[in-house]
């Protein structure tokens, strides 16, 4: 019998795809590189028995499988390679259990993150958790991928905000650690090998996850500062006076602050001026009057690092700030070519190493554009460097000089979006010889046939 | 050339030690069980390299090896077994840097906790991981056990407090994970597998710490309320009326609470009457004024659920606070012989879980005495049962008793202090055979001549 055959038995027929049946979604990133693949096979399963059935299947016969969610990842993790079947996991998208009482929430992992934030918002919970796309973001991408994004600040990345998973080896054996305890040191938090590790050592198929109160009250502040070390200062003057409250702390750089010029008339430009930093706070509180006083005394307090200011006092006007920040990355989008970064470092050395950056890439292009923005707070700014032409020679160019600046910082080449495929030939800038050979070692023992997500993160003729 | 000759030549004669030079430290936890090693050969190197070397050559030997740091273990995990060599990590006890910009602190693993809270605080900042044996604990065990405490509801276990680590494998492999990001996907998260699995998988040899800024201002309270519910319910208002500053919720159950009676002259008892529960809470904030008036309206909107309360307005009559509640333990270890536990469940299940047991046990031994109190705040209590006479047989009867309901309940057998020898049997009450055998599988693979802490969290025959 032939695979497609066999998978059909085990998911329906209907749910194994194969052949024009197979839409554009499966063969690439919404919004992330080029690199597209070009499936043959696609089976969607209704529940973890059946994942687990594919699995021991595709292990028996050495066929490799590459798990998909929501296809919003920007490094190529979920983008099928030759001959890998393509798992998704679209139709497991229900919430099991929202439990009051431990504040937790049990959801198979198609499940979307704006689904799982809109059920906790109805019971005044909040799942924190906050990335761009979140409507079609999955909570397994999420996990898969330790998602960070907008709130990481107060609330930590994915990693923190998961309590329990089951997962799928890639031999089909189902690994049930579905906890909602807080603290559970009964032996190794295996949950912990999954996260993170973009598919390669398991497939999630359900999450317990960790809600929290909601915010009674949120308002937001765009300021203008002269540099870095303003904006820092800002940031930790105001998280001095306003503890436990500053939920978001982003930056943008001028020349990105820049690109909503042009579409002013759309948005509401939130400052007059162009500062060399523009910064946008988010405080979450629990009473509205006071926290908006606490909010302006401390930015009062701040004035004299502050050359602008604008308060957003209502959901409507907090709304229009995001709204301003989040259209930045979809402006600089359309400017391709583009060469786009995730990067971290320690946050007191991002002025140097942009300037640092900048001026190689001006030997090479002069009229270089370096567009950055990102979670300043957690040392974290996505860079795009706009050369002109894109040219796989001129990617390699542009590559060696964000990240060997990144190497000899002490950063990290991804910070938050994974290493796929995209960012494999740097793994070695971020971690050192003997991490890369223990995630090696882990690789061949948990996958000893190559078979889940093969060539993400480690090549695969080391493996 | 004989083991300890080659292990002097690492080490220096000066710190081997054989025969009657091995003092009692390194035979026997300082407050756990009676559990009691007899140990031959105690090596103490100087840094990561003499580790790796000790290593190296013990793993070529099949000898095996368990590290010790501050032996304030609970569950004998760092007791040394028959033909083990101990590896303690007391002389790498050094600060290696304090990075004010990054709020880091990179130390060695036998460094105390103390060491580290201390330094922190000199910087205005703070190192939030809390535990009674703060002096005489190290951060090399606290990772190793993932340890909490006092503090974890608003800032975590060790593992959320540690960014990068140093460890070195079983075979001598030195893993330099140094870094000091607080967000890296590059890869896996290696540090993951070392913290929490009790130095089965690697030995800790550096961390770099995340550290917080200090709180200005530290206030609290003692409640007295009359069952779970309303203890729960407090702590939920209290943490919506005063967010991100509830920094501590520690519950003492009433039989726990009256061992404090007898001692009255020698501490300062914070309640008039006994109550059904008695409620720690500690406060952080920032504004020594509004914050403790903050904490007063927030308990005077509490007063429909709170039968008694006094608050702790100075550092002096924190400390007192304090002081009672870290007394609690010490009495009721003078209450030999006992059976103690360290169990977290859903929080809010807690009453009916003691009621079961308690009755449970009272069928065996009508005058049981059950002890409880800890961690409300994480679902984590610790239970001292006292039936009297201790037998090897009254202990098992016990023990089912106790982890038979967490398991029936959904629990976890360690919430903090870990499985070590101790807890080994029951392992399963709280993990799936999957679970477990995936545990086995990483066992295994990083420590293939089961030479690192043998017979710790899994039996050795199967390993």
């Amino acid at each position: 019998m032939t695979l497609s055959k066999e998978l059909a038995e085990i998911v329906g027929a209907e749910h194994c795809l194969t052949g024009t049946d197979i839409g554009a979604r499966y063969a690439q990133d919404l919004w992330g590189s080029d690199r597209k693949g070009d499936p043959q096979l696609v089976v969607r399963p209704g529940g973890t028995a059946e994942v687990a059935a594919i699995l021991r299947l595709c292990h028996e016969r050495g066929v490799p499988v590459v798990p998909q969610g929501g296809m919003t990842g920007l490094v190529s993790g979920g983008v099928p390679g030759a001959d890998e079947v393509v798992l998704s996991l679209e139709r497991m998208n229900q919430v099991e259990e929202l439990d009051r009482s431990t504040r937790t929430m049990t959801v198979q992992a198609g499940c979307t993150l704006a689904a799982v934030q809109d059920l906790a918002a109805e019971h005044d919970l909040m799942f924190p958790l906050d990335v761009a796309p979140r409507t079609a973001a999955t909570i397994g991408g999420a996990i898969a991928t330790n998602a960070g994004g907008l709130r990481v600040l107060l609330y930590g990345m994915m990693r923190e905000l998961v309590l329990g998973l089951e997962v799928v080896l890639a031999d089909g054996t189902i690994v049930n650690g579905l906890h909602k305890l807080v603290k559970n040191n009964a032996g190794h938090d295996l949950k912990q090998l999954f996260i993170g590790t973009e598919g390669t050592l398991g497939v999630v198929t359900r999450a317990t996850l960790r809600l929290r109160p909601a915010p009674q009250c949120r308002f937001a502040a765009m300021c203008g500062v002269a540099d870095l070390d303003a904006a820092l200062d800002l940031l930790h003057r105001l998280q001095a006076a306003l503890p436990g409250m500053v939920s978001a702390f982003e930056a943008v750089w001028d020349d990105a602050y820049e690109v909503l010029l042009p579409v002013r008339d759309e948005i509401t430009l939130p400052l007059q001026k162009v500062h060399p930093i523009a910064v946008l706070i988010e405080v979450s509180g629990v009473d509205a009057g006071k926290d908006l006083d606490r909010l302006h005394r401390a930015l009062d307090d701040c004035a004299d690092i502050v050359g602008e200011s604008t308060v957003a006092a209502t959901a409507e006007q907090v709304g229009l700030l995001w709204q301003a920040r989040e259209r930045i990355p979809k402006q600089i989008l359309q400017m391709q070519p583009l060469f786009g970064f995730d990067i971290s470092l320690p946050a007191g050395l991002l002025d140097q190493y942009l300037s640092e950056v900048r001026e190689e890439l001006r030997g090479h292009w002069p009229a270089v554009k370096l567009l950055v923005f990102g979670h300043l707070g957690d040392g974290n700014v996505h860079i795009a460097v706009v050369t002109g032409e894109q040219t796989r020679d001129r990617k390699a160019v542009v590559e060696h000089i964000i990240y060997r600046a990144v190497r000899r910082h002490g950063g990290s080449i991804s910070a938050e979006h994974g290493i796929g495929f995209e960012k494999r030939p740097y793994l070695h800038y971020s971690r050192t010889a003997e991490e890369i050979a223990l995630m090696r070692l882990l690789k061949q023992t948990l996958d000893p046939r190559g078979i889940l997500s093969p060539g993400r993160i480690l090549d695969e003729a080391s493996q």
